[in-house]
């Protein structure tokens, strides 16, 4: 609707900034726990693979920090703390694409940072990133971090509907928890990312991009299909426009 | 009320395709998680059946995912996400008898697909089914997940009620939350299935049928009875009709 | 205010009687779950008393199964779902005294039936009763029970406080919560029960009463001494009745 | 805006006395929980350092018992339940300085008899008090726990500010959740703290005061920045005073 100018424009305006730095400012808390948490557990038993203890700290991390990353900027930039959320709104025209870019660059600086920042405060512990085991194909793994992010898509879409009535009010949490679901369901053979931004983030500090695609691919694609899906068959009444989802 | 043709009629609007498909997606995203969290678990150590970590992990990964599969689809489908919730609410008459056999077969079939996908993408991990102790006899199973499935229906009735007030947003949460307590409870006595979708999907890909009745006549007939309690004597005012129900 | 026979004539009219059916339901689930939980993490590790994972298993099965046990019950009986939590309500007026008693039994009732299911469903699994170590004494448990069952009963008051706003939707969630966090504090010192009866249950079904009177005399306790604090000093400022209380 | 001696006035007033009884309360509760969830992982296990399990049940305690900490004094002193909020709070003026110390003092001493009343029950069990690894400085413990203060503060800024909207019922929780996810990112480094209240107390009860400063510069400054900016960056628009940010 608008044209290049205008959207280039409305992308620098004080509301948009403060959207980017909101975002910022989320997504340094999410993965400050997230990979914190793995760190943690690293710290304290060495192969933290064979322990399921490990894979409840990760996915509680994960749950409860991305639920109040959303809730603290679900009123000014939305609340995606993630690249593929910002892709699959921008997909469904829910946000534009300059703004899209400057969350993405907001996201991926702020995991780099917090990822640098538990590296200097833990003296050179070393920053887990993620991977998958020996058996499994690059195709599989994207497959199944595709699938994990779809389902965190929509539940993002659904929790930013208008139409939910009373209990949208728990949006925030839900995000999160199908966030923690998916990691205790992956963990041991993705990592359980969904989230291109926190593997960016522990891939650089950590020292190694390998299977980094992995986290690129599926979760791009499962989030623009989530985003297309919700909007057009599962509830194809369309809301009259970008206000009713950014917010959560 | 309506006659069987009218009724066939209505379980083929849009309205109600949308419904199958929110069950589809709702229990795919469920058992995605459930079965997947006693995978990766296994995938972690190799006697998963010996550490109560195991037990938190997939109890926990149970309440997430269930709380929001019945987010997502609440203003939709219902959200019932389980046969057994189905066949509870077609026994009270919240749902017709053709709408719950389309209910039916989108969470028998979202549930084979689930694991379908699980097997595929883990490179042929065995699918985990659930199953009973030697110990204990099928009708001590039965009764153990009907009890379970009682309370998890009664909750799914009393979270649907328009009279609860103020704290009917958090109804989602309940029913994640006591179907989780209900697995840290039963997980090594029955495998805290309640969910005969989820033992089916897990047994056929599984290629196990082992003690699978277990799984459907304790929760059909623990589920009846909830419909039927929470109806007439608990809370005996029938509302009118059925849109205060569907829609948790 | 009202003479005794009035009272008694208002507890056993159909609301009172389904307050009744209400705590034994509430009370049925929550017990199955707590006590089950105990039983599950046994099952897995022989000594479960040296594995924090058990910690964690129990106190998230406590902390799902009360949340839920109240929210079920909180617009029928209020949701108090422990002998102790009626008792800071009866000292408080908030109950009358031969309603509080039909609440004991129907609760003392629930927490035997649910223990004995499971001893029978299980094949006669041994059911775990509440105890304390060799170093403490019976006083020491006795406080810290005392303790622990004040910050659940203060935090049932502040849930059924109408001058709450908002928030009062999560009542139930932080019920569950404090029992929770207390049973994370206090199990391998004095089992953390907080609730007389489900102590009572499993010590019937179990066959042990040793120490049964530190989970009566401390919760009780600790319980009047919450209602008093809460309504005398904390918020002076006494709500017209009854009705606020009951039903959180 | 008042004079030093209407705000003296004002601090010694039933309402502002009765705010410190409810500080009082909820950090005795939260700090019962907080270090008994660590005392009673150590009874399970001689090193509890090793094992991931400790550290789930940690901070599943310090978030449950922090949500509910803040949720039943969050409509009487605002739920600061910790000296580093109220010193954000101060800073931000939307508390008086004369209140803040009585905050501080009501907080430092609920801490303190929590701590002492769990060495007592549990006879004289050692009470755990917060530390760093060999290999840290004491600059990169203080910087990490201020972070993570930081995150908790801003999520309490974020809860208390009437423009949330809907969601603003959940804000207990997203306050709890944010202290449980950098538990589980920062136990085995700094212990995890965020709070000089929990770290005073237990080193006081528990007889050191190693690294007592760490628990107190990095979360001061942490605190004081976060409600800085988000004042005057992320939420320009002041609300009209102070009502707005007491109470959650």
């Amino acid at each position: 609707m608008a044209s290049l100018t205008s959207r280039l424009e409305h992308s620098v305006k004080p509301d948009a900034l403060r959207s980017y730095l909101a975002e910022f400012i989320s997504t340094f808390f999410f993965v400050l726990a997230a990979v914190g948490a793995s760190m943690a557990s690293r710290k304290m038993v060495p192969d933290a693979t064979t322990d399921p203890a490990t894979l409840v700290a990760i996915a509680i991390a994960n749950a409860f920090a991305l639920s109040v990353a959303v809730y603290i900027s679900a009123n000014i930039s939305g609340g995606h703390v993630n690249p593929a959320v910002t892709f699959g709104m921008a997909v469904g025209g829910h946000i534009s694409v300059p703004m899209a870019i400057f969350y993405w660059i907001s996201q991926l600086l702020a995991s780099v940072m917090a990822c640098f920042l538990l590296k200097v405060t833990t003296v050179s512990q070393h920053i887990p990133t993620h991977g998958i085991p020996q058996e499994m194909t690059g195709f599989g793994a994207s497959l199944l971090e595709g699938v994990m992010t779809f389902a965190l898509v929509y539940t993002v879409y659904a929790a930013g509907d208008p139409r939910r009535g009373p209990f949208g009010a728990i949006g925030p949490l839900a995000i999160g928890f199908i966030a923690g679901a998916n990691v205790l369901a992956s963990w041991p053979f993705t990592g359980g990312s969904m989230n291109p931004a926190c593997s960016f983030g522990s891939a650089l500090v950590g020292g190694s991009f390998k299977n980094q695609a992995v986290y690129w691919v599926g979760p791009l694609v499962g989030a623009a299909l989530a985003g297309i899906l919700y909007d057009n068959v599962v509830f194809p009444v369309q809301a009259p426009g970008h206000a009713d989802r950014v917010g959560v």
